[in-house]
């Protein structure tokens, strides 16, 4: 056995909180709801998913114990790490035993490959054991290929039957569970007898509605990302000398860097959704950010802390033109733009954009523009995830300030420091929350398993609340569906969930933001604790405190 | 009273344990050794501190509670920000009281220049409580202007008679404390009657000796670091698709780097002190780096974590040469680059250097040529701290991979991803180790104060034992200084503690790399924990542990 930390030890013997459902066992009492349909585009689901459509909510009450028969279950961790997914497997695993000790549970590794080429271990007890209340997906890995063809399917059926195991879990992000979802269906369709369930999981947080309401690894990752801010943003208010710009994992909704700004109250936080919405232009959030460095300046505060959402760019309309320009136009002159060197690129480049994207890719500083003609995947587009937004954004207003200094609107100082966090949060061990809601998921999963259902997504909610008073049960995964453009092509597809500019939290954010942009009202969150008073080990993000009501 | 973050809430109660000598009080018994001399240099240094040189080392004892005179002392946060400096004050505080309930406590402001300044608030109870087992040095703030001419020390004299003080405590790191001795040497040579007290602060562990056996923020921030360079490890060996080249703060040593090592057992860290010992090249740096790489890539694992110290470009010997011509050479043709683009910098530079220099200069990224040929501090320097060594390596590591690729030599993938921590550790709330370590020590600067003495280190010994085992004391700076060359004059200073390749820590770092690089023996150490066991709460660095003989 290799060396563990001193916390990694103590933390081991932690007992996860089950809601009282489950307490007795995974052999639950199932009440059905009504039938169910689709949140959109209800003929085109229905017709894709004929034999798993229309499925009943299901909420559990505790059960009497009753014994199940013995069955083999898969379980696959897929996408992106997020904390808590070996608590999703060691829930899953005591939840089978519950229902019968013989019950085996096996791990497919690196993701859905593992199913498609067969890799798989058996997971005992002892290996559990030993992950219990750990960050990370190291013990049986992940994957992001993407279950979708039919020689997949048949592929995961033949693995399947060759272990015998008549389950799969599948613990991944809105796509993986989109793709749970057309597996169920085939298998079930096919009148192959393997269930399949979904377990919802992404650090982002956009996968959320109003059945699932939260998916795991967002709270440890947002408290990893609020501690380091709140550090940083103590160290801006004693060196009172440099302004931190600090970018923040998530590219499809900033869910994230709204939690963040609610946990430190930084003097600005840009929302990529409130971007989108007001249509605005880099120019436009260049100037804010100036206006509130000049502000705090002219109050003498030379400091201050931002957050920027990692999709950022893809949120600015005029860049997303842009970047689609710069693919098509490197893409029609690939040959010629291949000769030349990373300097004529950027020069081909700039005299071929339309006028409107010639002046947006002017503005921009010369590293980006270089970043952006010279750093092409293999598809021949350019690299989004590259740009260092948060330098970009920190030498803009920095342009900004020295025009203003030059009119005279600005008299401070303004010395930055870059920041990204993003693989920092994504393996942390998973806070009282994620380790009892994923712990919970999983045995809600072999809950599901034990009532012989399919195509449902593992649904524990009303975790604002102690976990007693948890609600357990099952979401059929079709109700989630609606059809969106994907390749030009229609898919079904989970509705990925973004800030909304009309919720609670963003509301929040948007009355409190003022303030916090001219006065210094830093919050330090500090590192996640396991032991102490209940006040600090068991908090529930501030989202969704206030998506439920509640006031933070 | 603005908004307090739940954990802080709950740590605000918090006693932080004292040494036996300290618990019935500051009025302690003191037992004085021999008399003392310096490290190196003893006549020079003899001659400068004639009043102050040759003190014994002081020794305490619990005292009888006796009641001193009430008086008025001034406290200073000098240089950059270290967990546990408010409770360096709180301690000072409470053992100040404890001798006489009418002495007062006065802040300086922004470090030194308040003092010389005249600017200053008294802290007074309720102030102090607000910060008590808090980060930051927001209390008072901080700053760097160093105490070293007559004319501060008199306006320094100045400041403290109009507000009564006759005790000063400068909290800083080595350069800081031989200041604070000079002007202890100023005072008693000019029958000043203001005491002067030091205390050991930085997070780069580099003021360490026979008798200061640690500098308090150097086991917080090594905790901080650590759990980041966990989480990031964790994710690497669930992802197994990134090499993370991490940089970590602490330019003049690599104590932080081994460290964040001895705790987390990355595949390779580099040891600045070893590189100038063993007079490596940067193309040797990346050779063994690139060797681990492909050594683990033959091995099916195509990841890892590597720590690169932030101070070490300045010890290869061959940079440290490159650097200084490129000053001389770009200073001597000021004009004529003044007026030069940056390639045209690049290519100047390139065709003037020293047949060596210029080869070095030729082996380094274009990305990395060009920030050394046009970042220059306002003297016309080199900006050193600016290069991004982390990148640097990967890019080059990266080249030299592609290189063996082509002779056969490797057969892996190599994707990095890059990293700097430092600001998101020099603030954060303080352990149990340095809460309690820099209460003690700001108890004791008061128990020295109450003895009358002036020119002393507060010293607290033994803290790889429980608190109450500790010993306080005081160590006369005067014992610690050598004369070193420092801008062309020989000046008294307290020498930098470097990591010592014979001490226990490295010897166990470099008994253990290769198996570290070869294996993935990634430990988790996880967040600080304030209120759990014992032995996830009141942990000692494994540097301590080991240079006090204890294992890890």
């Amino acid at each position: 056995m290799s060396k563990i930390s001193p916390l990694q030890q103590a933390r081991a013997a932690y007992a996860p909180k089950l809601p009282a459902a489950l307490q007795k066992g995974a052999a639950v009492c199932v009440q059905e709801g009504e039938a169910t349909t689709a949140v959109a585009d209800v003929e085109k689901v229905q017709a894709l998913f004929k034999s798993t459509f229309g499925s009943p909510v299901l909420t559990f009450a505790p059960g009497c114990g009753e014994k199940k028969a013995a069955i083999n279950v898969g379980v696959i961790l897929s996408g992106g790490q997020a904390p808590g997914g070996h608590n999703v497997i060691a829930g899953l695993f005591d939840g089978l035993k519950s229902l019968n000790a013989d019950s085996r549970l096996f791990g497919f590794l690196k993701g859905p490959d593992g199913l498609v080429k067969g890799e798989f271990m058996e997971l005992t007890a002892d290996i559990i054991d030993a992950y219990r209340n750990t960050g990370g997906f190291d013990m049986i890995g992940s994957g992001r290929t993407k279950l979708e063809t039919e020689e997949q399917f048949e592929a995961a059926k033949a693995n399947c039957e060759k272990a015998g195991i008549s389950a799969l879990v599948i613990i991944g992000g809105d796509d993986s569970n989109t793709n749970a979802c057309v597996l169920a269906e085939y298998f079930k369709s096919n009148n192959v007898g393997i269930q399949v369930i979904g377990c919802p999981k992404t650090i982002d947080g956009d996968l959320k509605n109003e059945w699932i309401e939260a998916s795991f690894g967002f709270d440890t990752a947002c408290r990893v990302y609020s501690e380091l801010i709140g550090n940083i943003g103590r160290d801006a208010n004693s060196a009172k000398k440099y302004w931190h710009f600090i970018k923040l994992m998530g590219r499809s909704a900033s869910h994230i860097a709204l939690e963040c700004a609610l946990q430190t109250q930084p003097n600005a936080a840009i929302i990529s959704e409130e971007v989108a919405a007001k249509k605005m232009t880099i120019g436009q959030i260049v100037d804010d950010l100036a206006a509130i460095v000049a502000g705090r300046a002219a109050a003498g505060m030379n400091f201050g802390v931002a957050l920027i959402p990692e999709g950022l760019v893809e949120f600015i309309p005029e860049i997303k033109v842009l970047i689609a320009e710069l693919n098509d136009l490197l893409a029609a002159n690939a040959e010629a733009v291949e000769a030349m060197d990373k300097n004529e690129k950027v020069a081909f480049a700039a005299g071929k954009l339309s006028a409107e994207s010639a002046k947006v890719f002017a503005s921009l500083p010369a590293g980006i523009q270089m970043q952006l003609c010279n750093d092409r995947d293999p598809h021949g587009n350019v690299q989004v995830s590259l740009i260092e937004t948060e330098k970009m954004l920190a030498e803009m207003v920095g342009t900004k300030l020295k025009a203003m200094k030059a009119e005279g609107t600005f008299k401070g100082k303004f010395a930055t420091q870059t920041h990204f966090f993003g693989y920092e949060g994504r393996c942390a061990a998973p806070s009282n929350y994620d380790a009892d809601y994923c712990y919970s998921l999983g045995y809600n999963a072999a809950a599901l398993i034990g009532a012989g259902r399919t195509g449902y997504m593992s649904s524990v909610r009303n975790t604002i609340k102690p976990a007693a008073e948890w609600i357990a049960g099952g979401i059929p995964i079709t109700m989630m569906l609606n059809m969106e453009r994907r390749h030009g092509a229609d898919k079904p597809v989970i509705r990925k969930a973004l800030v909304e500019l009309d919720g609670a939290p963003f509301k929040e954010f948007a009355a409190k933001r003022d303030q916090w942009a001219k006065e210094t009202s830093f919050v330090y969150p500090g590192p996640i604790q396991y032991f102490g008073p209940s006040c600090v080990c068991d908090l529930v993000t501030k989202t969704l405190t206030l998506e439920k009501g509640g006031s933070i």
